[in-house]
């Protein structure tokens, strides 16, 4: 089988190692060094308490060229103040004169506990043990994946290939994400690599558009990360023409970029922590599209409607209520909501069905809530999971 | 030991009987019944999709007098439609005739099960049978502190008594409350009986004022309900001055209503579905009044700080990466946070501390979050509790 992981697009080298920074001693740390500095794109968390390395981040891809990614799992440097940045730094320059580039040519990602200061030992060993193993093996684009898991039970991973003037184009991604999930910018670590040959502004116009059709739509615990972040790099080793402007390859290569992004938001929907089942959201018929994120994230939000989703009880008056107290209008006379395709609730009243063939269906891995507000023409949907006793056991028991 | 039950202001009797609403076949249905109509003030959920209860409640209440309270558990008559509004005006309609005043007199509440016909052929012989043993007597106080329970494991009571102009003023609690709890106006049922003499606009006024620092100050799940009511009936029986004005008897009596339903608030809170813990969260040094809810709110809406809460886990990083997040204006040079009284992270900086000892506070039945925001004079507080295994099973195994 053709490698599908984010060494496939050309021009990218990867490793992931074992640096120590895992209690588990699993592997933690990764890096992806392109062959030249790629056009990059970025986007971040929007909470005020973010980590040291969004700070750097958000400044060294401002110019649109980034050549390595630095990532580890174990330590999210956040909320460790100034100490915090200047190892977030270190780590940049540190991987920078081994390649003989400048620092801000580097961008630096890392993901686990809030408050405890980076091992910076432990650190410094693991790039170069990664620099030792680097190469752009299906192997590495797997272990990559690995390196940046924390409670995550899958590793996850997206590919989609098009054709470009004529040129096979690829676009692979991977990201990491199962708890502090909520849709407020990427709210995880995703990285895609792209041979694809795209202007930064073009990159950058479409990583934000499909992002917030994409990762944004997700929330396992609505509690915003303090260390997202989407990060597409395009070596455009590909041979396209550049694309330049929103002309029909800009369309091919979004929907590409989509397909990716989309695939990895709902794995992590599906892996979130404890999860048991998928939930996509639907609102329809909402007067408009903040009415119908309101009422999208009251459902989601709602620890009574997601722990009904754990017990595949067609609970329908939780869904409803949400949506009173949501703030979205609504006309009564019309709300109607479904279940696992079935009609519970419509027109304000209450529908006979059969509970038990209804609650088999909610025991399928993935399935569908939908509910028209029947006061307009807007919608919006957010991926989401039951909320189980495996997430209790596995929040209440991770120590600080 | 003196009567503290809501049968112990002058003027009231009490009824809870059995009638077979709950599946459990517990105490479910109870009466208040005062001699003569009572001024009376209410609050009620704010959610748009609320029970044809709720409907009938405003409109009853609306001139300031009551005479007659119905309470059911098991099934809260919400989502219901037309069906559900008229079965809830022919229970006032049945009381009113035993009573030979107007159905206009008589206020009705449910809780239980959303989206469900209330069993109207119940309730009818429960009605009649609640007539044939309503007294004065604290067991029947007691009793119907019982029957308004749903998934509460314990029963809520409170009393004050007070002097006014020499009189002796009595003002006795009791509420039910125990999931979907959100502070967004009462959240829960709440009855409240005193024989205070005072005018039924200066009764509404001290409630909403009471209410809003108490009821609407309790978070369990953030999922407002569709039931949520709380009611003050004074029988004028104390034979203290007429309240009428905002003079220092007022002052008073409304200390002891704030009195009383603190205590109940309180109650709600460490009865919270699956509670181990109650936690109060104080955000200090706000901006505005706006930004300390805000910052409360999000720290309390957090399951990933409430399963830390479960775990006993001083997790800090939660608590101020939801601050992060909360939208409310901070200082980070100054945000400093203090769990179970120990400062765990000062201006910006984790604190060195020990985690062991701090667990071990974490494990007491009840404690305090305190946040600095560094940025103003406003403060907030919530009343929550921590989110365990045991809610998850309560919620996900209750079946529709």
């Amino acid at each position: 089988m053709a490698n599908k992981t984010i060494t496939s697009p050309r021009g990218f080298r990867v490793a992931a190692v074992k640096a120590g920074i895992k209690a588990s001693g699993n592997l933690d740390l990764g890096l992806i060094i392109a062959d030249k500095p790629c056009n990059t794109a970025g986007v971040f968390t929007t909470n005020k308490i973010c980590s040291a390395t969004i700070d750097v981040c958000r400044s060294h891809v401002s110019n649109g060229k980034i050549q390595a990614v630095f990532v580890n799992a174990g330590n999210a440097n956040a909320a460790t103040g100034q100490q915090g940045l200047e190892d977030a730094q270190t780590i940049c320059t540190q991987i920078a004169s081994k390649l003989n580039i400048k620092s801000s040519d580097v961008m630096v990602n890392s993901t686990g506990i809030i408050g405890h200061f980076m091992p910076m030992d432990k650190v410094a060993a693991g790039i170069d043990k990664a620099f030792d193993v680097i190469n752009n093996s299906e192997t590495n684009g797997l272990e990559f994946s690995q390196a940046i898991m924390t409670t995550d039970l899958t590793q996850k991973l997206a590919f989609k290939q098009i054709k470009l003037d004529g040129k096979v184009v690829k676009v692979a991604g991977t990201a990491k994400g199962s708890g502090m999930i909520a849709p407020n910018m990427a709210t995880m670590l995703g990285f895609v690599t792209t041979d694809a040959d795209i202007k930064p502004a073009m990159l950058k116009k479409a990583l934000r558009e499909v992002a917030s059709m994409t990762f944004n739509k997700v929330s396992v615990d609505n509690h915003q990360s303090t260390n997202d972040s989407l990060i597409v790099m395009a070596s455009g080793m590909a041979g396209n023409n550049e694309i330049a402007a929103e002309d029909e390859n800009y369309q091919i290569f979004k929907k590409a970029l989509w397909q990716v992004c989309d695939d990895l938001a709902r794995q992590i929907a599906a892996d979130g922590e404890g999860a048991t089942c998928a939930v996509t959201v639907r609102v329809n018929s909402a007067a408009t599209a903040k009415d119908a994120t309101k009422a999208v994230r009251a459902i989601v939000d709602s620890p009574l409607v997601r722990t009904a989703f754990n017990g595949a009880d067609p609970n329908w008056g939780r869904i409803v209520s949400a949506v009173g107290y949501s703030g979205a209008k609504f006309d009564l006379s019309k709300l109607t909501c479904k279940i696992a395709g079935k009609v519970v609730y419509r027109n304000g009243q209450p529908v006979k069905f059969d509970p038990a063939t209804l609650s088999a269906k909610m025991k399928h891995p993935a399935w569908l809530v939908e509910v028209d507000l029947g006061a307009g023409q807007a919608s919006d949907f957010c991926y989401t999971c039951d909320l189980s006793k495996g997430y209790v056991t596995i929040n209440a028991d991770y120590h600080t």
